[in-house]
This record gives C-alpha cells, sequence and structure tokens, in this order.
C-alpha cells in the first residue's frame, strides 16, 4: 500500500477568475501543499523542520501532470487525497481533488530530492535518505 | 506553420520560494497569460474585449502536463513561445520558457471554448467560432 | 460588540519568499477570505450562496492599511481574529494575525457593497441591504 | 527630488475575481515589483544580484496602506509610479498606479533593510549601507 493523506481545502473567491471558477494554476498550489502535508504526516515534523533536520533544500517538481474534470468555485469544499510512491533518484505523487465523491482533478507529480550546491550558489538531487524511506513504509 | 507568438516575462522575487527559485504553480500563471497573449494577437483584441465580441466564457483547461528542466529564479528574465493547432472542439497549446537560449520548461495544454450555461448558472463546452478560427490561419 | 469570526491558517512553503518568510501579498488573500468567512457564518450562506441570494457583486475594498509585527514562515500555524463595523454605505473590518498568542500582524480594511452597473458593465456601491445588517446584530 | 521609477504591467485575466475586477492582493505583488525594479534600477544590478553584494536578506514591510481609487481588470494596461524616500534604519516607498492617465490605486509602504541573523536562523533590520543610499542620490 503507498503511503496516503488526505486533506480538505476551501476554495475561494480570490482563487476564482473573472469565468467564476478556480483559475488552475491555484489547483497547483493545493497540490504542493499536499504532498508537503503528506510529508509533515509521514515524518512527523513540518517542512521548516525537515528542512533542518535533514539539511536539503526541497522536492521540487522534474514533471507534472493534470486532468481537469469538473471545475469547482469559491465556497465548494474539496477533499485532496494523496499518495506517494519511491523510486530511486524520484518519487511519484498522485493527488486526487474531489467535492462530494466526484473526482474533480487528478495530478500526478515526479519530484526529486534536492540539496543545496556549494560549487554553484544552486542546488543538486540527491537520493532520498534512508531514514525518511523507513518513515513511508 | 502553427500560429505562435513569443513574449518576455521577468521572474519576480515574490514568483520564488524559499529554495530560492521558482514556485512551480507561478509557471502556470506565466502559462495562462501567454495563451492569452496569443489569442489577443491572433483577434486584435484584450480577452475583456474578446468575451464581448465573442460571448463565451473563457478558454477552460481540460489537461496540462509540463516538464521542468531547468529552475529559474528572481531576476531572470526569460522567453516563452507559444503554439496552438486546434481540433475540432478542442485546441492545443505549447509552451516553450527559455533563458538565454536554454529551455526550462515544457508545458502542453489542451483547452476548450466554453460559453455559459444559463440553464445551470455554470459553463459548458462548445465549438471555437469560424471567425476565431479564420483568425489564426 | 462588533460580529467576530476567527479561523486557524497555514502558512505554506509556497506563501513564502526566498528570505524564508512570508511574501507579505499573500497576507491579503488571507485576509479577504477571513473577510469571507466572516460573512458566511454571520449569513449562514458561502459567498457563492450570497451573490445569488443579494443579487450583489462582492465588496471590494476602498482602503487598505496593515502593519507586520512579526514574521511568519511555512509551518506556522497562525490564528485570524475578525471584526466588522457597519457605516452608512461601507464598513470596516479588522484583522489580527496571531501564532502562539503573539500579534504578527494587524490590518485594517474599508469595504463597500457593489452591485454590478447593466449601464457601464462595471459595478457601483450600494448601502449595505438591511437583510445583511440585521444578521451581524 | 527623490529617486523615482516607471514601469508598465498588464493585469491579466488570473489577476482578477469573480467580479471581473483585479483581485486586490495581486496589487501588492505589483507593488513589490515595482520597489524591487526601482532598486534594480538605482544599483544598476538585479536583486538576485543584490543579495551576493550586499549581504543582506531582502527590504520586507513593517507597514503598507493602499487606496482603491478605480477598479482595474483584465486587459488593461498600467503604468506604476515609484518614488523612495531613505530615514536612518528604514524607508518609505510611494507607489501610483495609474490607467490612462487617471489614478486606480495609491499605495505607501515603510520597509527595513534586513540581514540573517545567524544567531536565530532568522532577519534582522540593520540601516541600510552608505553605498546603497549613494546611488540613490
Amino acid at each position: 500500500m503507498p503511503f496516503s493523506n488526505s486533506r480538505k481545502v476551501r476554495i475561494e473567491w480570490g482563487d476564482c477568475d473573472p469565468a467564476g471558477i478556480i483559475f488552475y494554476p491555484r489547483y497547483f498550489e493545493i497540490f504542493d501543499a499536499s504532498t508537503a502535508a503528506l510529508f509533515e504526516r509521514a515524518l512527523g515534523m513540518t517542512k521548516f523542520n525537515q528542512l533542518k533536520h535533514f539539511d536539503f533544500a526541497g522536492y521540487p517538481l522534474v514533471r507534472t501532470r493534470a486532468k481537469f474534470i469538473r471545475p469547482t468555485r469559491f465556497g465548494d469544499d474539496v477533499v485532496v487525497d494523496t499518495t506517494i510512491s519511491f523510486g530511486k533518484s524520484s518519487f511519484d505523487v498522485e493527488h486526487k481533488l474531489s467535492r462530494n465523491g466526484e473526482i474533480c482533478v487528478e495530478c500526478s507529480e515526479k519530484r526529486v530530492w534536492v540539496v543545496r550546491n556549494p560549487a554553484t550558489g544552486g542546488i543538486k538531487s540527491q537520493p532520498v535518505p534512508d531514514e525518511v524511506l523507513e518513515k513511508f513504509r
């Protein structure tokens, strides 16, 4: 069984566009926070504390795909169900966003674990630490 | 040849996250504005005037896919090259975001043309009007 | 006693900038949603249903002021306490955002009740309906 | 004469809410980028390079005030005129956002220059360096 998490999100007025429905980039903000919530639940600490504890710099995306099946709009209370599965140096996250049990959006992300690269001042990918992997089992 | 447009975008401090690189949902805001710029160029009017002229309600996404190849960060001036190709009731938009000639993000969207649905108070898809299609030829 | 509401908000990674603290425009998104939550509580319906019921177009700001006393950062759980007081044709909303009982941000907004203006295609202000005012007593 | 800068901004579809006008927190994103543009012009380098050159962590707000005089909407091309004046340990920035010569929003910010605080892992304010002040004369 993949590790999973579920959380409720309210779609706000300011998330919506002049068509009265959610402006779709907001979904990716919701999904990013859903991935963070999954890690927080598995690791038992916020991302802020994860960054201190594991000395990494985040888990940026290398790829995302989303299908928008039904529009949502302000006032909607939606549920985001998130699952994760780990590869060697990357991991896949699936989000299903639903309202009243009906799927509205499906999203799949591939992310990498990165650390700061002192040589360049940038970031570089690195295998997910075993200590992290064990928490997800 | 597909219809195309190119525009420059500055990545701002507020687009970036604590890792110092762009927070990826911001890319989708950039791509949505790039699709709008393409339509504005082809139709010779802003989206505001398009909504009056064509009596539609926007062109929401049914699907998007993005690959994040190189991170961008505040202070970067990037170029977004956008192309479009029309199907029967939907259209595909491709965005390539580059910095100094190097591709940083590739994105492909499928969108539908929608009108307001008085019966439900929502929106419904409809074929892209011929008047619009002709402008893209 | 002014009508009031209190809600919890999680500050997310994507709300924060390269300094590692919240990018301040996000506070105004939080405050706008807090004003909406106050109205939802008083009127017993979401803003979506308010727009149908009262035939108005929102309550845009005419003025806002905010003091940023302590920075917040991703992983912080904050509380927003919101109060409202009504004038003749406008109303004032106060937000206090705190973490662990310490005030981080204070904000005061002046807003107006607006309806669509068929003559211009825009919006125009109008007195807050009595039915709304009574719900706040 | 205070140092000043002027820049053009397009209001986008995704900046607007279901009332069809800009969602006001977007103005603060625009103003933050306008302050950054002013510094970039005065110092002759992007904020990214400023952070390396001056070893500071940004110039967060301690206070902002905005008046919303006329709404703007997607498709509007607006101009933001920004001026700055320095105090001892803080500075004031004024933004005037106009469309076709008519003021739509006025905003005044007070900001402080901050550096990283190794003792706390946070940030602390510090006088604006003379090298910066001289560039603004």
